[in-house]
């Protein structure tokens, strides 16, 4: 009898969500849950919630749910789907919430290799489900959320209405003690370069992944010039859930004990209204819905100040930020991807270095991509795998580690072994790295130019023409080049008064002055060309589509 | 190809203490730790500590110590210690602090099963180390720190200068990536009931622990009349780290990068001076500490308004929880055990009962044992297992489970078993459960009184008891009673000038008048008979030694 190699685990060693319901259900049992649905806002109490998981879960087994079956979700952010993601991973289910941004062939295709048995889909997309349910031969059941009625089949599929499903089938249910390396949630990346790929995460995974944000967020940005969330704030779920986790806080903020606000479709007015009435202290998302509910025609006239938005998704515009904090907002950014759960990074520096910072360096730092949370080892590395320096400037690809990073690509081995070579997460990023270990995202590595051997990094370049007071949209891409490979190429959408002027001349001339001449960008960037057009093809997540645009446009050059 | 039943691990899943260490390297660099040596208090940085961390594992690997050797400790809270805390985990070999309070056989007893290889020994110690190490066969190296010279041998052992071995055989070391579930630490339960228990814990155990006491305390504690730890707070580490991980602070300290300070021997001016020099914002201890603190002669000339204190061990006087609250200090009280690495509960209300409580409410539930932190499931039982009702009045036993409740008690299967019976931890600890989820310990299950089939606390007919003028300390124990199995006896020590009055009617009187007839204590709780004595008996951890005195005195109501 000696020390084991291992320590084994005893009764409540697992890391599962099971472990935040019965806490909440535990500590916070009146705190409250409110929802918006197309009938109005309603609220109820952890309790009354942690009641209908466990009904659902009754209801959904009683419909032959078990193993580790795919249960879809097509829907808001609404109370519903919050049952959803904690009664179906904790009966040993795998809760797929689909994209429903994505193409509809592009639907079928997750669904079908998801192997989705039950779909589960609000009123709202109902005509999507009667289109996609009748592709995905596995699907059995299809569940009505938001809905007065309920056709008998959707998609030829026998269909039912979630709350007659609690009431009639609804009863005890006893969740078991699961092993936390169980799947719990699959997702599909939006697939800008070919299909969407599929991911899978543990509840294990999920749970750290939230306990690293919650403490992260607790105990990093304290301080007179940081940002905390604890559980005293009330939280808003606005990023989508059918995107990643909604980006952990459904798990964060019943961890925490958070009065959570599930907002339903999106709508500015009625968003502006919900932070006010539930008095919200703190939301994340992409830049365009900060920005849609700045520039609401009624925005004024809500108060946001003391407000907390974590930015995502894509780089926060300064312009955007400065709007923000002129309303009395804190806004800072966060950085992650389908494939890690997603969060990687905060731009909340450590206390000690917010003390030397003035306010305008602190500002500029939180509009970075961040710094590596609790877990999390980052490294930005250079086409050999070799760290760049932290300089600042050298580019390098972004590569991780965390035990919240997908274990594969499902069902592709070959895109699997390429994203996890050398033992690191090759996240495809292309960042630069400062001294004080925070990163700043640059471009995609699909979206960087390269040119004579050397990146020039297509985020930055759109950075700097946006600024152009003529430019309403830019993107810019990487056109072939007979001698340099590749070479920029601005494609511009002109703000009303400035079509015809946006020649070549014209945004090179803007860009030699002020940015050139100032050394903040190298005079060999500058596009080659630019050309005007009307409008530019958009992704299921709102950004240029590039793919579309090299499509188009990759031999302007060569010609 | 399908889902996993388990999702396999990528590199950077595991949770071990090496990712505490790489993190605090990479975000920290230069932070400040600060020690006190009897030469004096200095100071180095994170990045100083993370080099020194390296070169002793380089020493003690070109000394021999491999796979999972055990390497003792006998020291104070010193940056000696916290390197070894580090180094020799990170290694993969495991660390055994000696707890010096107990008796020198009780060392021997538990260095021997242990199977020591290597002691660190502070010079203080020195002579404790002769006579144990003799005893103690396994042991090949004696490593001293804090000493002008070292001799040749110590115990007959060959000894070392740890500065010198830093120097000579201090080279780079690169510590590997671990299994999370390798053991890292043991520690010796102080034994109160016969020999100490061995119990270890592995990276996951020590990692998590750190983790959610870290986020309990910044989010859970939240508010204005709420008590926060941050990033920014300056830790000064006074549980002794020969007792169970310093209660975890040398990790969630380094992990949220806050200044931390290790104050050496105990001295409380010199503590008092560390706190006003560093600025320090929080400590923990048990409440003599306190005591200590607040009693020293020139304690008043330091200002300790705003110091958080964090009391253990045993339960916190309400006299002492006021003299340190008009102090200006916040207290509240954790509870754990050797056993559960320590911490279960933390006594900081989930913030919407804060803000429902008057000051008053408030401050006598931080006196309770307190809330379960993230991941621990707490349950108060009667005899047969059943949860006893949430009124705060039935007494049944505290069991629990938690990612980092120890496995076994080492190599004693028998006493395994009977903890963990029915896949729950007993602590042996009696208390009563309140409507909020918080619990309140009042007995020891070995002190509990068992009169009649019912139960009699003996900590509350104590505190009952110690709050009569004429008490300087008192002690209840069960006698053996003929008719009643056990009746209470008290075993008092008189103030001066009370010597000869403290009879068994006074005392009872005394009780009536102040809590039976208030209905705090029922009558048939009042002691059989109380007992004049000069002094007690203590135990290593300076409560009084029940054992000592249920052999001396358990026939007193028989004759």
């Amino acid at each position: 009898m000696s020390l084991p190699e291992e320590v084994p685990d005893r009764p409540g060693s697992e890391l599962t969500i099971t472990r935040i319901y019965e806490r909440a259900k535990y500590l916070f049992p009146d705190q409250e849950i409110v929802y918006r649905t197309r009938r109005g806002v309603f609220r109820y109490t952890y309790s009354d919630f942690a009641d209908r998981v466990e009904r659902l879960a009754s209801a959904l087994s009683s419909l032959g749910v078990k193993g580790l079956d795919r249960v879809a979700t097509m829907d808001w952010n609404t109370h519903w789907h919050l049952e959803e993601y904690y009664a179906v991973p904790m009966m040993g289910a795998v809760l797929h919430p689909v994209n429903v941004r994505l193409a509809p062939q592009e639907i079928v295709y997750t669904m079908n290799q998801a192997e989705d048995s039950v779909l589960i889909v609000n009123a709202d997309f109902l005509q999507l489900a009667e289109a996609v349910v009748p592709n995905v031969k596995s699907i059995k059941h299809v569940i009505v959320v938001d809905a007065d009625s309920v056709p008998s089949k959707v998609g030829g599929v026998q269909a039912y209405h979630y709350e007659d499903l609690l009431k009639e089938r609804g009863g005890r249910f006893e969740f078991q003690a699961l092993n936390e390396r169980r799947p719990a949630f699959m997702f599909y990346t939006s697939g800008t370069t070919g299909l969407p790929k599929g991911v899978y995460h543990s509840h294990r995974q999920v749970v750290l992944h939230a306990f690293s944000i919650l403490s992260s967020v607790a105990g990093f940005g304290a301080g007179p010039k940081g940002i905390q969330i604890t559980s005293r704030d009330v939280s808003m779920i606005v990023v989508p859930m059918y995107h990643v986790y909604a980006w952990g806080f459904p798990f964060s903020s019943i961890m925490s004990g958070q009065k959570t606000v599930l907002p339903g479709r999106f709508d500015s007015k009625a968003y502006l209204e919900l932070i006010k009435q539930e008095k919200v202290t703190y939301f994340a998302g992409v830049p365009t819905i900060l920005y849609m509910l700045l520039t609401d025609p009624e925005s004024e006239k809500y108060d946001l100040s003391g407000v907390i938005f974590i930015n995502g998704g894509s780089a926060l515009p300064e312009g955007l930020a400065l709007m923000a904090e002129r309303r009395g907002m804190k806004v800072f950014v966060g950085y992650g991807l389908t494939e890690t759960a997603p969060v990687l990074t905060l731009a909340l520096p450590p206390s000690r270095l917010q003390d030397k910072l003035s306010d305008r360096e602190l500002f500029y730092i939180k509009l970075r991509t961040g710094y590596p949370i609790f877990f999390v080892d980052i490294a930005v590395v250079d086409q050999d795998g070799k760290p760049v320096p932290k300089d600042g400037k050298t580019l390098g690809e972004v590569v991780v580690r965390a035990p919240w990073v997908t274990y594969e690509y499902y069902k592709d081995p070959e895109k699997t072994e390429a994203a996890w070579r050398g033992g690191w997460f090759h996240t495809g990023d292309l960042a630069v790295w400062y001294p004080d270990g925070s990163i700043l995202i640059m471009d995609r590595e699909k979206d960087v130019i390269k040119s004579g051997g050397e990146w020039i990094s297509s985020l930055r370049l759109e950075d700097a023409i946006s600024q152009h007071p003529g430019i309403l949209m830019v993107t810019v891409i990487g056109a072939k080049h007979p001698k340099w490979g590749e070479r920029p190429v601005a494609l511009v959408v002109p703000r009303r008064g400035w079509e015809g002027k946006l020649t070549t001349e014209e945004i090179n001339r803007f860009l030699t002055e002020n940015f050139v001449n100032r050394g903040a960008i190298p005079k060999w960037w500058l596009p080659d060309k630019v050309i005007e057009v009307q409008s530019l093809p958009l992704t299921s997540t709102g950004k240029a589509d590039k793919k579309v645009l090299r499509a188009q446009y990759s031999d302007v050059l060569a010609k």
